[in-house]
């Protein structure tokens, strides 16, 4: 036995699954020798029907398919189970799946969730103590743990001051949500190398303000919190942002001021996005309402406050299928009506990852110019 | 819908599954309706026959377990899964599994594997351009991935200088294994609380020379690198290292010589270790060989240079099943036949994780004092 030699060291599977084609199509391969039935369900058609090949080798394989950031599973005689092949894996929530990018040609939706030999910059987990969520959770102490992207040049660039953005997840997610299911950091990396966003830090925090960390992060909190009318509250969050702002503020060189400060989340994450920005309507120049919610008829001094402050973009993000897009249209509405500039982006699709990373794709790009 | 709905929100599996009983057995749950036989296989004892009960859910309960981190997987009819109602999950080399930890009485082995109500030091993956391995990788620039833990109060203590350790993993291993199976970060966390080791950085580099980071977070590599010859080779790590020495203590707050400087790791990097203090034997004064191997005879003077500059400590660690422990004792009796003081510890088992977690926590206590 060599040294070499680790725990669980062996072969992997000996397939490769998936494979991308020339083509742009997708092969998936399952070893299921004892199989009745073998499916992949995936997120880029309907479920593909696998079929037996020697060796008790399940195969199939997609239509040429455009550039994007894919989930899929398998089911064997209808039980769920992941592709042992492939090691790349998401959370949603509490579920697991594959995942696979492809590109099918350079600058397309795909390439931008891609690592490219382009500068990284840096990511880190750090704890803030929050003495306004420690009081409202009757706790002497809070910690909380926060994501932070610093970009490229960050750290041999030691004077100088960078614009933030706050990004919010959504009920069920945590602060690994942006960034696994986001693809934050390959996002911002790729616009920053290509001179289509600002060089800035990214910040996401953790938004259920009773919790204090992502499952197994924190004491206490080993599954994710499903929504329920406590996480969807959003005055805590409200009340407790300047703790956050103030740490990051603090332990970072950050250019304060609305101009350089944006907020923006998806779904829960939009609608407290639009909270924070009607409760402190000085403090973000910058607003993303991805999939989110407001209701501007019963906060129309706020709608008022914060267009008189001029906030340099309020962007709202939905898809066509979205069952939240009448809320985001009422928004927009309200606004256009009252003559408050918004800028109102419709995608295809409903309240999926897919959509939301084309938000941050999009945002990114018009913020802090 | 409401604007709460997430992708893939739902009940999960609506199962518990581990559940940790009172009197530290655990009980295992899957729904698997059309399976003919199910069984969980985990490192806690051996193959579990679970059993069908009503509604088509499986079960199967353990003995009671000692405080340690457990790893699992279930296999429906032969089919190798995870457990759907456990979102916690480990990658050893390609391979996923469920993991669970369970603490039987305050201070165990699995006491240290857990979150605890303490200071969270920071955890950072940050960039560093080597250029020794660009040479030797013919490339122009070779940008690397290191995760780097900062304890608790790093930030708050701006003129304090942090002793480091270098944490180097195995063959197939990446900056991400001591992490998630090496419980790193909380088994320091927890150290120091405890007033038990001393605040300290750990650097993890990537010990694979020709890879830049772990698979899919660097272009080019989707997948583990398994044990080869290029992998094995000591020599390009020893050239190179000064890089990340350099990078750590130009970007962080580091006491600099050998006093304050630690080299440690588990397998192929404890092989680097051992290769590392031999190669600069005056810039480790702590020295790991976690399963590692060492050829003192034909590197005689070498490692009389490093004990003529006195090391406070070489560290030789390994299980008595352990396949490398001959090598490991070779280098001991060796030491030990010219008067080298080396600290000889010998564990139950063998080339596993569950001795790197406990010689970390062993080694860690002794830096720095």
């Amino acid at each position: 036995m060599s040294a070499a030699a680790q725990q669980a060291l062996g072969p992997g599977s000996g397939l490769v699954s998936p494979e991308i084609n020339p083509d742009h199509s997708v092969t998936f391969r399952l070893r299921a020798p004892k199989a009745v039935s073998v499916q992949v369900r995936g997120d880029f058609g309907p479920v593909g029907q696998m079929r037996e090949e020697q060796g008790g080798v399940w195969t199939y394989t997609t239509e040429p398919l455009e550039g994007e950031l894919y989930s899929y599973n398998f089911i064997v005689d209808g039980q769920r189970m992941l592709d042992p092949s492939n090691v790349h894996l998401n959370r949603d929530v509490a579920t697991w799946t594959n995942i696979f990018t492809l590109s099918a040609k350079e600058g397309d939706k795909g390439w931008y969730y891609e690592v490219h030999d382009v500068p990284h910059g840096s990511l880190s987990y750090v704890w803030y103590n929050s003495p306004t969520l420690a009081k409202l959770n009757e706790k002497a102490s809070f910690p909380r743990r926060l994501a932070v992207y610093t970009p490229a040049g960050y750290e041999d660039n030691p004077k100088a001051k960078y614009p933030v953005l706050y990004l919010l997840h959504g009920s069920g997610g945590d602060e690994d949500a942006w960034l696994d299911l986001g693809r934050t950091v390959q996002i911002l990396d790729n616009l920053i190398a290509e001179g289509k966003a600002k060089p800035m830090l990214v910040v996401i925090p953790n938004g259920v303000w009773f919790n204090q960390a992502a499952p197994g992060a924190a004491i206490n909190n080993f599954q994710p919190t499903m929504t329920n009318s406590r996480s969807q509250s959003t005055a805590e969050v409200e009340e407790s942002f300047p703790d956050i702002m103030s740490f990051i503020e603090k332990h970072y060189r950050v250019a304060k001021g609305a101009a350089n400060t944006a907020v923006a989340g998806l779904s829960m994450g939009g609608r407290q996005s639009a909270a924070l920005s009607l409760h402190y309507p000085t403090r973000f120049g910058y607003v993303g309402m991805f999939s989110g919610t407001a209701d501007p008829d019963a906060n129309a001094d706020a709608v008022a406050a914060l267009f008189a402050a001029k906030p340099k973009l309020f962007w709202i993000g939905v898809g066509r299928d979205d069952g939240v897009r009448v809320s985001s249209l009422k928004m927009k509405d309200y606004c256009e009506a009252h003559g408050y500039p918004v800028t109102y982006y419709e995608s295809d699709g409903g309240h999926i990852w897919r959509n939301w990373r084309v938000y941050l794709t999009v945002f990114a790009q018009k913020l802090f110019k």
